[in-house]
């Protein structure tokens, strides 16, 4: 966690259901710290590295035909996860830049502890092997029902929905579940906004937010 | 481990160095089993699963441009090994099927526990994560020096040396002093041949030891 340690930069984690705009906030995101003069370091999860994209596409392109077990999956995004830490993260963090980044360890506590049902114990061991000493200094959690997630997924014409977006509604549900759970649980790390406005005001409510506590 | 329960199968891992000669062994004892008149499932680590050889090619053809992490590494043994046990282990078992398998949890343990340096804690927990309840009913150590191995392996003309077999001797070393000491600790589980024999004679006191346990 950060420890007004001003050599050192800032992980900014971005978390929600498919759905949620994650990636255009984030992207806003980079240009306002660019334009306050910060380095910026934008990475995603599973992928990042060369390693984590090849993980990403085996996660994300196992066929139906192929049944991917839980602890396979969990273990797959921790190996993601282990590479962006010290290959990107860690150093970034050294060199005082700020990261943002789509999808941390949240993710896995949230889709393969409460989604999947792995028991919690594993889900925070495997995840702290994976991050070691590299926690999120914010995580801003993007909330929509899981009924407004689930139906932009269904419009998204550009690609064939993935594994993970082909889960259910109820899947969905739970996933919304989890994350507000877990920023119940650590209210100092967690911003919560409320996906359902205005592309425009979630920028806006974000920023205001991070600037509070980074800027 | 074995119960006693002969509805289920045997779990037969093989373990040892790089070019101690393991694969050849493997398809001896398969052929001896069959001719036993037992069902034989060969499989081998990482890979076994079209998920796992995916991984498999992840973990061997990583160049030395790309470093991985030794965490990234364990997770992904680990991730392959998780569907191997679910996807073919489990159910051969169940259907009493004698299972082959060519390097399993315990090259973990000694490639990325003793040789790699990661906490013997963290590789014992992903292990047992990964695995279940699982556990090889008998383990073959193909045991041969440090300078054997890694002289076999310089003389396999048929394929680039991979990223576990570019390793330097005193790697080699660490492997071997590791296979040594779990079967030390675990000699009810553990078989240890001397890999400087003839093919022959090895296969003889493989076959040997594993038919006074399984037969």
């Amino acid at each position: 966690m950060k420890d007004n340690d001003d050599t050192r930069g800032y992980l900014i984690s971005f978390e929600g259901s498919e759905g949620s705009g994650k990636t255009t906030q984030i992207s806003q995101m980079a240009s306002h710290f660019e334009s306050a003069g910060y380095d910026v370091v934008v990475t995603r999860e599973p992928g990042g590295t060369p390693i984590g994209e090849e993980i990403r596409r085996i996660l994300m392109h196992a066929t139906e035909s192929v049944n991917m077990f839980p602890e396979t999956e969990l273990l797959l995004f921790a190996a993601s996860r282990a590479q962006l830490v010290r290959e990107v993260i860690q150093p970034a963090l050294d060199e005082g830049k700020i990261v943002l980044c789509d999808r941390f360890m949240d993710s896995t506590t949230v889709y393969q502890g409460v989604a999947r049902k792995i028991q919690s114990g594993p889900v925070h061991l495997i995840n702290t092997f994976a991050v070691g000493e590299v926690v999120p200094d914010v995580t801003v959690v993007i909330d929509i029902p899981a009924e407004v997630g689930f139906e932009r997924i269904r419009h998204r014409v550009n690609d064939l929905p993935d594994r993970m977006e082909a889960e259910n509604i109820e899947f969905y549900q739970k996933v919304r579940n989890g994350y507000l759970m877990l920023a119940k649980a650590m209210p100092e790390r967690f911003v919560v906004v409320d996906g359902e406005l205005s592309e425009k005001e979630v920028t806006s409510q974000i920023w205001k937010e991070l600037r509070k506590r980074v800027v």
